[in-house]
């Protein structure tokens, strides 16, 4: 087993190298292994190319017969529409491997260990669950898309040492340090979308870009910009350059004159206590936005926060306090400490004088196989 | 000066072995070095005993003639009632020590200087400044007794994430882990007092005695157990066995039947705000509490904040989310960023899940010397 997790520890290495670039598609790495030396590697390079496990075989220079193949999920066993790759089950098998270890099953229920009895219909020895933890971790988004059928949920805030976004007056310049600041940056730029609701925009008429150490807008791909407001307004005067802008609303609305003809109105259904966010992401999802980066404020946070539509939460903590103001969540529901909402697997790191907080919904040692 | 930092910091490792033994004295070490050569150590050992540059001086086993005197802290110049030792300058003027290197000029007012410009009067070379922060950082307690004529206040609490004390329904138990309670029990072993609120005696009942990892009472010295209530009163059924009870209050009040005769009232003047604590600290130090643990409730930590009457500041932060609840401070007065109360110095570490912040009212980079 121990020698099982050092390929498959390179494995996962391989795959990382897909970071960024194979949205939606998983990060997957390849070894072909034989008598201990490895004959092959290969990895899903970027979204559309080919499949890590046929990378592999293609980059083997001898005959990879009876050789073992690490790959860090399972291997697709399907074709269809709008699939680029033949199945990979077929290559493994015509390549005559003859054993697989693999970290994960794939959560796609196109495959879903389909992969895995194909493989031993053929006599393929096959051994799953080799660092499972790592594997799932590096493809959190791609489980969550799979999963939940929805983008995943990254729920980022800085807040003070006393729990609150904003002093009661509404400032908020500058409660985090300029160290989180710049990790909030990364995060936009990892993101294809990045909401805020309504109170947000009015109040602090947030750009939502990723911009450069001098404040200068990032060339490139910018996120998009999306606004969670029920009567489908946008302030005067809000800096309007940046990513692509869609409005989430449950109300007829005049579109302003002054807006750019690259914003979006999209209507919703909502009740009392806001819009459907169950719409809102799928609308997203159609939409391609795969990674979303939700900025606040507190009546949003409550909102993903109370429907479980959430994955992954960033606290920037200052070591300041307000006594009162803002709170972080609006609307919970949490009315007693063994109710209490969890932060699973928790890190914490010093950010300038700030901690970060970065934690999960789920942890990984409870996913389902 | 290198060298002398080098000596310096052999002479504060041993003013530490005087820790929880010399309050409410300073914790203070010398070194006699002559020609690179330590020739002898000394340290304040305990409450009563001599002083750190008398014991040196006292253990030099050759004449120290010519050699210089390293001090964490101003020597002594004054006599006079309560003070067991003699001054030590005399000492050192009498021993022919030639140069004296001192960390920190002593704030006690007795000295404050005097010291220094006695041994100057006398031909003697001093520098001063030398590993003065560290100095002072080992001394925080004695700066705040000397300087702020008050016991060193230390607040304590366990808040969620979010910044809550409790769940809205007043819950509590546990928002923190095992391990950060294990510390708080630390903190309750070094201290004179615990001090909490009407609130918290009435919602929790605490015990705030210093337990073992048994939860049973520790056998020895148990810190005294003060509340600020302005009614005088504690609830039937609470926990008494602990450390003595003074319970302070601004009203004429019956003492109760059913508690101990080591219970204290101490009438102190209050406003429609609480009780005055300048007049609470001046008593308690009247009655030898030098070091005060502060553990809440949210009216007992605003009132402290709002007042500037505190000097250390440790959160256990828990990486859950209540969403509502009860504040970490009530009645902070803070409206706008610009004016947030921020602690300095500002440590973070993880006590378990959760993270413990530990910071001051004042950076010891700014103390006036």
């Amino acid at each position: 087993m121990q020698i099982d997790e050092v390929f498959m520890r390179e494995a996962l290495e391989l795959a990382k190298r897909g970071w960024d670039k194979v949205f939606p598609n998983p990060m997957v790495g390849a070894l072909i292994v034989r008598d201990g030396e490895v004959l092959a590697k290969g990895w899903h390079e970027r979204y559309g190319a080919i499949h890590a496990e046929a990378a592999a075989l293609a980059n083997c220079l001898c005959d990879p017969i009876g050789a073992t193949l690490f790959v860090t999920l399972e291997p697709c066993c399907h074709s269809g529409k709008g699939k680029h790759n033949p199945p990979c089950t077929d290559a493994i098998i015509r390549a005559g491997i003859s054993r697989v270890v693999i970290a994960r099953v794939d959560p796609n229920p196109s495959v879903a260990g389909g992969g895995i009895s194909k493989l031993r219909d053929h006599g393929i020895s096959v051994l799953t669950g080799v660092l499972e933890e790592e594997s799932a971790r590096l493809n959190r988004v791609y489980e969550t898309l799979i999963r939940e059928e929805r983008p995943y949920v990254h729920l980022k805030a800085a807040i003070s040492l006393d729990g609150f976004l904003a002093a009661s007056d509404g400032t908020s310049k500058w409660i985090s340090s300029a160290e989180s600041r710049d990790t909030v940056m990364h995060f936009r730029s990892q993101s294809d979308g990045i909401l805020t609701g309504r109170g947000t925009l009015f109040t602090d008429l947030p750009s939502l870009t990723v911009r450069d150490g001098e404040n200068k807008i990032s060339p490139g791909r910018q996120p998009a910009r999306i606004f969670l407001n029920s009567r489908g307004k946008i302030p005067e005067g809000w800096q309007k350059e940046g990513g692509q802008v869609h409005i989430y609303h449950n109300q007829c609305c005049l579109i302003p004159e002054n807006i750019k003809s690259d914003v979006h109105f999209c209507p919703v259904p909502g009740d009392s206590k806001g819009l459907s966010l169950p719409h809102v992401l799928s609308d997203l999802r159609k939409k391609n936005i795969h990674r979303l980066l939700v900025e606040g404020g507190s009546k949003t946070f409550g909102s993903f926060l109370r429907n479980g539509l959430w994955d992954r939460m960033t606290l920037f903590v200052a070591p300041i306090l307000l006594g009162e103001g803002i709170p972080f969540s609006d609307g919970l529901e949490v009315s007693t400490v063994a109710s209490k909402l969890k932060l699973r697997d928790m890190t914490s790191s010093r950010c300038g004088n700030d901690v970060m907080f970065n934690g999960y919904r789920e942890a990984l040692t409870c996913l389902p196989v």
